[in-house]
C-alpha cells in the first residue's frame, strides 16, 4: 500500500472540514453506507478530526477509503447537491428522523430533497413495503394502504421500487397525504428510472432520502443498507406481498429487531408473490392484517386502537329470549309441522311454543302456512 | 303435565331393553345431540335403567323427552335403520371414535354407514370445513388439501355441506382415500340434497356418521351439536374460507377448545369468505396454513413434521467466499467499472479484485465488457 500524503489529503477534504456539518456530508462520499468502523471512527474523534486523520492509517479499511476519495472535489459535490436541491441532514438537526437512532451504526449524515417536515416521523409513519415483482392484487392494496394510512395523518414511508412500494407511494400521494421515498443512491439519479416521475412527485409534495451522497449509484450493498433505513425511521413496518427470497422480508426483519411491529398482508395461497408473508405469519412475530384500521393498530398507542374487532352484523334471532330461541331451533328447516310438534320437540308447553311462533312471525323468522310452520329461509349463507 | 303410564312406555321402548346398544340407540331418538341431562342420566344409571325408568319424571326436561318419544314404534325404527344400512355405533365397539370421548358429553350413540374402519380415526385424520358461500379459489384448495391429506394416509372428516366441505371430500375421494362426512340429520335422508350423489359415494367408500336416529331432520340445534363431533373426532381441524359468521369458526372454536390444533387458510384480503379465517389468525391460536405438507403438520409428532420450512432455492452468490461477495457487491447495476474502480470500493487490493472477478465471470455472476466489468443481469426479481 502506498500511505496517503496529508496534504494531498487535506486539500481534497478542505471544503468538508469547516463545520461538523460539511464533513458528515463529505464521510457519506468517503464511506458506504452502514460502515461501522467509520460510524465509530467519526462518534469517537467527531466528524472533522476523523475526516482530517484518515490519511494516517497506513493500510487497511481506513486507508482504503481514502484512496478511494483521494482528490474527490468535495466542493464541486456541494455545488452539485445544492444545484439539485439536495442538502445534507445531520445528527443534530430538529429535523433528523429520531427513529435511526435506534441503529447501532445510525447514518453519519443523510441527503434530502423536499420540504416535507420529518420531525414528526418517528410517532406517526408506516413503512409500506413489498415486492417488486407485485400483482394486481397487492398492487391494489398497496395503494389503498397507503391512501389510507396518509389519509389518517400518518406518514408513509418506502423505498420507491416498482410494485409494492410505487403503489403505497401513489395511494399517499393520491390522499394528499405525507410521504417519504428513501433511495439507496444519489438524489439526483432517481431510480429505478421508470419510477422517475414519480419520485419527482414524492420531492415536491414529500421528502426524498438517501444515506448516498448526490451522483452516487445504487448498488446491492447500498440497497441492503437502506433497508435498514426504511425499517427504523417508522414507527411498524408493513408488507404486502414479498416473495420467498423478497428485499421487503429483510426490511420486516430489520424493523423486528428493532423492536418495530410487522404487520403483514396475506394473499392467495397459489400466488408466489404472498409466499413470503405467510411464511412470515407461520414463523410467528408478524401480525396479519386486511385493511387500514388494523394497519394503524400495529403502532396505537394502549387505548388508541382504531381496528374495531371485525364481527358479523348482528342479526335479530341474537336478541330473542332464550325460550323463543329454543323454539325457532326445534323447527325443521324445510317441511311445516304443527305447534305440537315444535313443542314437544322444544320441550316447551304447546301454549308458550304458540306464543313464541307469533311473536317470531312478526319479525319474519318463521312462516306459518296454514296450520303448520316452518322457518324463514335464511338470509345469508355462510 | 300429565304423568306418563309406566306400562305405556316400557311398551314404547321394550324393543330397546334387550341391550346396551340398543337403549343406547334408542336414546338418539328420545333425546337430541348434546343433551347433557340424558347423558348424564345415562351415565349414572346406565343405558337400559335410564331409559325404562325415564317415565317416571312427574315433569320438567325428561317428562317432556319421554312424552315426545310416548308411542314411537323402536322396532320399526331399528328395522327401518338395517334397510338402509344403517347400524348403531356405542362407545364399547372397538370402531368408536376415540377422539369424542374428548367431550364433556360424548354421543351415548352414533349411527354409522359405510365400511370403513374408524378405528385410526383419532391418530390419522384432519377436519377440513368451510363457508358454504365459497369462491372457486376456496373450493379449488379445499379439493387440493382433501386429496393431498388422503393420499397422505390420514382420514378426511368433514359435513358434507356445499361448499369447501363437498370440496375436501370430493378431493380425498379423488385420491382414491378415507373420508368420512358426519350429518346433522338421519343417515337415510342425505343432507344437503344437492349432495346427495357425493354422500353415497361417500357412503360407499368411506362412511357417514350421525347423533341423529335413521329418519331425523336435520335441524340449527343439531348442525351445531354436530360440529362438536367433527371438531373432536379428529386430530386437527383445518378451515378453509370461512366468512366472519360462518359455522366452520364454530367449529374450530370447539377443536382448540378440545386441544385440537386449527390450521387456517389464507386468501385475498378483498374476499368475505376469507375474513373469518384472517380474524381467527389475528386473534392467535389458529396457524396459517398454505399446503398439504403444512396441514399435515398440525397433525405430527414431534420429529416427524413433513413441512419443510420454505425457503427460496439456493444461489450461486450465497456459496461465494466473504472476499468475493464484497468484491460483487461493489460491481455497479449498470454502468460496468475498471478493476482498479471495484478493488477501491470493495477495500480490497486490485490483485485481488481482479481474481475474485475471474472467479465469478467462470460463475455466470459477472461479465466483462472491454476492460470493465458489471454485475450480470440477475436471475429473478422479487
Amino acid at each position: 500500500m502506498i500511505p496517503i500524503d496529508e496534504g494531498a489529503w487535506l486539500d481534497t477534504v478542505r471544503p468538508a472540514l469547516g463545520s461538523a456539518r460539511l464533513a458528515r456530508a463529505a464521510w457519506t462520499r468517503v464511506c458506504e453506507p452502514g460502515d461501522k468502523l467509520a460510524a465509530a471512527l467519526v462518534a469517537q474523534l467527531g466528524p472533522v478530526e476523523a475526516l482530517a486523520g484518515l490519511c494516517h492509517a497506513g493500510s487497511g479499511h481506513f486507508h482504503a477509503l481514502a484512496s478511494r476519495t483521494l482528490g474527490v472535489d468535495f466542493a464541486a459535490l456541494f455545488r452539485f447537491a445544492q444545484a439539485h436541491q439536495v442538502r445534507p441532514l445531520v445528527p443534530e438537526d430538529p429535523d433528523w428522523p429520531a427513529g435511526l437512532d435506534d441503529l447501532a451504526y445510525p447514518p453519519i449524515a443523510l441527503w434530502c430533497k423536499g420540504s416535507l417536515s420529518l420531525q414528526q416521523s418517528q410517532e406517526r409513519s408506516v413503512a409500506v413495503v413489498g415486492a417488486r415483482a407485485a400483482t394486481p392484487y397487492g398492487m391494489g392494496i398497496a395503494h389503498q394502504l397507503g391512501a389510507g394510512i396518509a389519509a389518517a395523518g400518518f406518514l408513509v414511508v418506502s423505498g420507491a421500487a416498482y410494485g409494492i412500494d410505487a403503489q403505497a407511494h401513489e395511494g399517499a400521494l393520491a390522499a394528499d397525504g405525507d410521504t417519504v421515498a428513501i433511495l439507496a443512491g444519489g438524489l439526483d439519479r432517481p431510480y429505478p428510472s421508470g419510477n422517475a416521475g414519480l419520485i419527482a412527485r414524492i420531492a415536491a409534495r414529500g421528502a426524498l432520502l438517501s444515506e448516498v451522497s448526490p451522483g452516487g449509484a445504487p448498488t446491492k450493498s447500498r440497497f441492503l443498507q437502506r433497508n435498514r433505513l426504511i425499517a427504523t425511521m417508522s414507527r411498524a413496518v408493513l408488507v404486502v406481498e414479498a416473495g420467498l427470497r423478497s428485499g421487503s422480508l429483510h426490511t420486516a426483519r430489520l424493523g423486528a429487531e428493532h423492536h418495530r411491529p410487522v404487520g403483514v398482508v396475506p394473499g392467495p395461497v397459489t400466488s408466489r408473490a404472498s409466499a413470503g408473508c405467510h411464511q412470515m405469519i407461520r414463523d410467528g412475530g408478524a401480525t396479519l392484517v386486511t385493511d387500514t384500521a388494523e394497519a394503524l393498530d400495529l403502532v396505537a398507542q394502549i387505548g388508541q386502537h382504531t381496528a374495531v374487532r371485525r364481527s358479523a352484523p348482528s342479526r335479530v334471532e341474537d336478541r330473542l329470549a332464550e325460550g323463543d330461541r329454543a323454539v325457532l331451533a326445534a323447527l325443521p328447516i324445510r317441511a311445516p309441522v304443527t305447534v305440537e310438534q315444535v313443542a314437544a320437540f322444544a320441550g316447551v308447553d304447546p301454549a308458550a311454543a304458540r306464543a313464541a311462533l307469533g311473536r317470531m312471525q312478526l319479525l319474519g323468522l318463521v312462516l306459518r302456512r296454514e296450520d303448520r310452520w316452518q322457518k324463514a329461509p335464511a338470509r345469508r349463507a355462510g
